[in-house]
């Protein structure tokens, strides 16, 4: 039954097709009057829009981001590393091609056979298609356990996240042993490829959780806003400088097998958009440190000005305020630390709460706020040193709440030919 | 607190903002170096994909789809009919704005109020949005309660959905007093929409469900794929064909205060793609009775070809099977029943499932399907007709589960200055 078996009797493509398309006979076009539609769908979707999977990084990191975002956790049940690394090869293929708008699988299954891509993306386009995969601290070590003889490999930078002031983790939405995110321009896409991915690991790992997100570039072009309707992502360290990318994103030298690669800290953070929504503007403007139409930093009359950290008001009072979010996550406050945020806003319809205060958080509330996805070269000095001081200073915790959690090593991009995270297995016995 | 006080002091336009855009206001400018910022926010979002909210008919219904959808369910708290009319009629007027691309509401804000709308769509396109009422059997008759004296105009056609044929349906899931469906190309503008919307029912309804979903049309055009990989859609009568959605989807002569609206039927129908997935392909075209890849009806050459029930293979057997989903489906086998579907598929992540059969059921599975949406004249008629049938018969029920159901009536559109369901409250005491 799995539709992964490289051995199942009579898959090769010459045997059914000839000449015809391999994504015809994916879409599984062979008898029944379907000659004339294998020729229609012979022409491979539009590739316009393509985001190269193999390369020196993976993509998905300083990618442009794209409209549509699934995040998925996976648990490893191999036994055996051998099936880590099949596992990576099939994923590394199947990725490859759809980021070319192709199907996860190139090989035809006649009538009596299972799909090998369930084909719910045929006729649409790559969409800008990014697969990043990531291994989390299970794959080094699991309950004591070295499982796939990696331990050793475990970089020092892939820290366990350390419990911060004001978590409400709820273990179903943390961790993970392996990740992917999938990002697309298209929601049908993004999901399809997550899906296949999902399917090529039967037996392998398990998915653990999955969260979706989107985010909506402004008409005129500029930064986006997130749910509290302010614009977010001011202050990102651009993706169009390399060097900056270098210093903060991309590992260097230290990391042995990770060079080229990055860390990715994710956070469910539910945002009580009902709270927020009836608080004066005001105090909304104080809580992010910037102008809510604008975006401007407090005191500042365009969004690009830096924030003034030292500026005083009439009073003597921090224009900024000293619990401001933006003054808070600055790098200038952080000892320089910076991280490359691609966050996500989500919308998980709604669930129900029941808190003390406010009087309204009693009922039906969204279940909505950011997927927080930060990139760094090293988390100890990126997201953890950052947040450390958010989560126990930052007025903006008043209305977020962190229930979710994961940390991930990206490794870096796969060669055409190799696999994503090839590096780490090199020179490793049996 | 309330966002929605008509009588806040000091909320006239006027009085802060002189000539300025009340987009600008709405959006917080005035005040900390904001001007620059106000000139810049002053033109209304690009307004070249409107759908009109007010006309004959409500939008969302024969509207070609959009990509993105939001249905919201609401139990109503209200204990005087006069707070449901006013609640009507702040939606119809935001709804109206909302879909021209502008703000919920009009009204300026001083630093020290809440902003009447929360700007997570500024910036963004009109993106086609259509808000689209409903009117749930709670309405007019809760718990044997006639809380609005309304009682008397339930539609006859408004009645409760039977029990079906293996529902698995899930009360969280269910029902409702209002609906909301929120349609646009964007989905930060729906969601915007949308949580406008809730928050100007504070106190009068609560939300009870929220189901988000998408469909992504083909590149080339033409008949969108569900998550089976099947195209979906292809028999659903035109809503080019006035004549036929006068026939199929609007109320008539006979519907007194809902001529001119329709019957809304949405059912939350998970599919086990896991399952899907593994199912040969000739065995999915038997379940869907038409070639995965054209669309053509099983024996036919072409998607838009007619389906042939009559046809024989050469042993005597129906050509499309007796339990296929399209053979069941379709109006020649339901005394000539037609519906208006528009559906859309939904990804809602992952969730433990334990079943004993498969045995691939056990643990982590995708919680995604369709979230099927359909219009008609009559859901006697409609729906309930077709679905007895295929709740009983259709082999694709191996696949799917229904865990959400909910039946509505929608209103005809608002006329300009009046609100949407006025209808229904003419001419009672009171």
């Amino acid at each position: 039954m799995s539709r992964h078996d490289e051995n199942v009797p009579g898959l090769s493509r010459r045997r059914f097709l000839g000449a015809a398309s391999s994504l015809a006979v994916a879409a599984g076009v062979i008898g029944s009057g379907g000659v004339a539609a294998a020729e229609r769908l012979a022409k491979p979707r539009a590739l316009s829009a393509v985001e190269p999977f193999y390369g020196v990084h993976q993509g998905g990191i300083v990618t442009v981001q794209q409209t549509h975002s699934l995040f998925a956790a996976f648990d490893l049940e191999a036994t055996q590393r051998a099936d880590v690394i099949a596992l990576l090869k099939r994923w590394t293929v199947a990725a490859n091609r759809m980021s070319r708008g192709e199907t996860a699988q190139p090989l035809a299954v006649p009538k009596d056979a299972a799909p090998l891509d369930g084909g719910s993306a045929e006729g649409l386009r790559a969409s800008r298609l990014t697969v990043t995969f990531g291994f989390g601290p299970g794959l080094f070590m699991s309950d004591g356990k070295d499982r796939y003889g990696l331990a050793s490999r475990r970089p020092e930078a892939l820290v366990d996240l350390p419990k911060f002031n004001g978590d409400q983790l709820v273990a179903e939405k943390c961790g993970g042993d392996l990740s992917i995110q999938v990002c697309a321009d298209d929601p049908q896409v993004a999901f399809h490829a997550l899906r296949e991915l999902l399917a090529l690991a039967d037996g392998v790992a398990l998915i653990k959780w999955m969260q979706s997100g989107f985010t909506s570039p402004p008409a005129g072009g500029g930064t986006t806003r997130n749910l509290m309707g302010f614009k977010d992502g001011t202050n990102n360290p651009s993706t169009r400088d390399g060097q900056m990318m270098d210093q903060v994103v991309w590992v260097g030298d230290e990391g042995g097998w990770m060079k080229a690669g990055s860390y990715v800290v994710v956070r469910r953070i539910r945002i009580a958009l009902e709270h927020w929504d009836r608080t004066e503007r005001g105090f909304q403007e104080e809580v992010v440190g910037r102008d809510k139409a604008s975006g401007a930093p407090l005191g500042k009359a365009h969004e690009s000005d830096p924030l003034d950290l030292g500026a005083q008001d009439k009073e003597g009072n921090p224009v900024i305020p000293d619990n401001a979010h933006a003054r808070l996550s600055a790098a200038a406050e952080n000892d320089g630390a910076q991280i490359l945020r691609r966050a996500y806003s989500y919308n998980d319809g709604v669930g129900f709460y029941a808190e003390r205060w406010p009087p309204w958080r009693q009922g039906m509330m969204l279940d909505a706020g950011l997927f927080f996805v930060a990139y760094q070269r090293d988390p100890r000095s990126g997201f953890i040193k950052i947040n450390k001081k958010l989560a126990t200073q930052d007025i903006m915790n008043q209305f977020t709440t962190h229930v979710g959690s994961a940390i991930f090593a990206c490794p870096p991009g796969a060669r055409e030919g190799s696999f994503i995270g090839a590096g780490l297995f090199e020179g490793l016995a049996g």
